[in-house]
């Protein structure tokens, strides 16, 4: 399926989501997606510039990092672009003190946070600490404010695990949005600050950039928006009606990262 | 305040809205709102029809009747108008087989119902069952249906228990919709069948009815829609700011349920 593959041409710089496109999460860390610890070699040997992209707010960059490099991947802590260090910058430019409803695997990146008598509320894949009374506390906060401030670190539906799939941030976004009639701002996929951020990290224009992902809206079609091209791959959350998405079109569909790197080392020089 | 009173002429029946307004739920049961154990005592003995019409679904409507009854008020089984027993009449006419959401108090109300080999999914004000693995579960049965049909027992944002405000229902149908992409049918107040069958039972046309609620959204706009009168009391979960809600506002606000019988019962007649 390569006669879109002229889409390829000129692209110098490759975003990669990394659940559903490197590995799937799961029971004892999870299992890299056939073929993409290979995908990824071969690309970072490539001339192309290779950045990670990932709304992953359950572990810290450093945790992820380590379980990518124990499964086998050439990544490291420098090369990802991550939800809750980009929460942080904001928190601290913006003199907010949030009320954290996160994981306990990603609370060490707010470290450095001051969480006294919060004026915001910060939400993120919290996973089974989803409980009806951690997020009524988070509502109880957002209620108590004048102003009330939610981030959330991605708005995505669910992803995938080895045992199946899963409900992520967004759901959970949705539910305080409702509850205290206010919206959400999104720090993440697809918010075009976050795909910003990413290319100045690799130095490459968004038309000069691609991103490949499982995600039909927050990845392909954020990236999109923002003036990338994307790829989505036919692995992780990828359901068969993506392909036929009311809002959004892939520039290309691929199995895997493998093929996808088969077809950027063939179009992407010329 | 009773500029607006006049607007109560020609009323015929009054449907009551239960939490909020007769009381508010708690620990050890939850407490009566000062003055209604009589204003209900004595709208019954007025020549006015009297209906409850509640979106209570954490408890079955003989539980909700006992704790009103121990509470001092007068009101029996036949009374209330409830939405378990509502969606239990549209599952037989639909032949759906629900996964149940909902809270254990509830639980016996669908003791008739085919819950094997499900196609479709109910929730109701579930509280502390609205656990992350209850959630991924209704999640996973929806996703795992061609056509996906989800009803929720209400819509509310919140409710107001003795100890501060709580989560309803509405956050976590809103958290499935998305979640799925698919929108949820709902059962109880603002739907307009649930006002149909409340007026029917009563004995009342719309327009000869007036609705008193704590919930500016589900009591006063969703009976007005359907084209009733109402009024909200300033109890429950009432805010300030509903008073200036940008899309509903009510035919009158009164302090208390006292407030509002002592007008009912002076201008109804006229």
């Amino acid at each position: 399926m390569a006669a879109w593959g002229e889409r390829l041409a000129g692209v110098s710089g490759v975003l990669l989501d990394i659940s559903g496109v490197l590995y799937d999460g799961g029971e004892g860390g999870g299992a890299a997606i056939a073929g993409s610890v290979e995908a990824v070699a071969r690309l970072k040997r490539s001339r192309l510039k290779v950045r990670f992209c990932t709304n992953e707010s359950q572990k810290s960059r450093a945790d992820l990092v380590g379980l990518l490099r124990w499964l086998g991947f050439d990544v490291s802590e420098g090369e990802v672009t991550a939800p809750a260090p980009a929460a942080c910058l904001i928190l601290k430019q913006r003199g907010l003190r949030p009320h954290l409803l996160v994981h306990d695997g990603v609370r060490s990146e707010f470290d450095q946070i001051d969480t006294s008598n919060p004026n915001c509320v910060v939400i993120a894949d919290a996973g089974e600490g989803f409980s009806y009374q951690n997020m009524n506390k988070a509502f109880q906060v957002l209620m108590e404010l004048e102003n009330p401030v939610l981030f959330s670190l991605g708005k995505g539906r669910y992803y995938k695990e080895t045992s199946g799939l899963m409900l992520d941030v967004g759901p959970y976004m949705k539910a305080l949005e409702y509850a205290c009639g206010i919206e959400a701002e999104v720090v993440g996929k697809p918010s075009p600050e976050f795909f910003k951020s990413a290319l100045q990290e690799m130095g490459v224009e968004a038309h000069e950039a691609i991103m490949i992902g499982d995600d039909i809206v927050g990845d392909v079609g954020g990236a999109q928006r923002y003036g990338m091209r994307a790829l989505q791959v036919r692995t992780g959350k990828f359901r068969p009606s993506d392909e036929h998405h009311p809002e959004v079109k892939a520039d290309g569909y691929v199995d895997n990262l493998a093929e996808a790197v088969d077809l950027l080392l063939q179009h992407a020089d010329k």
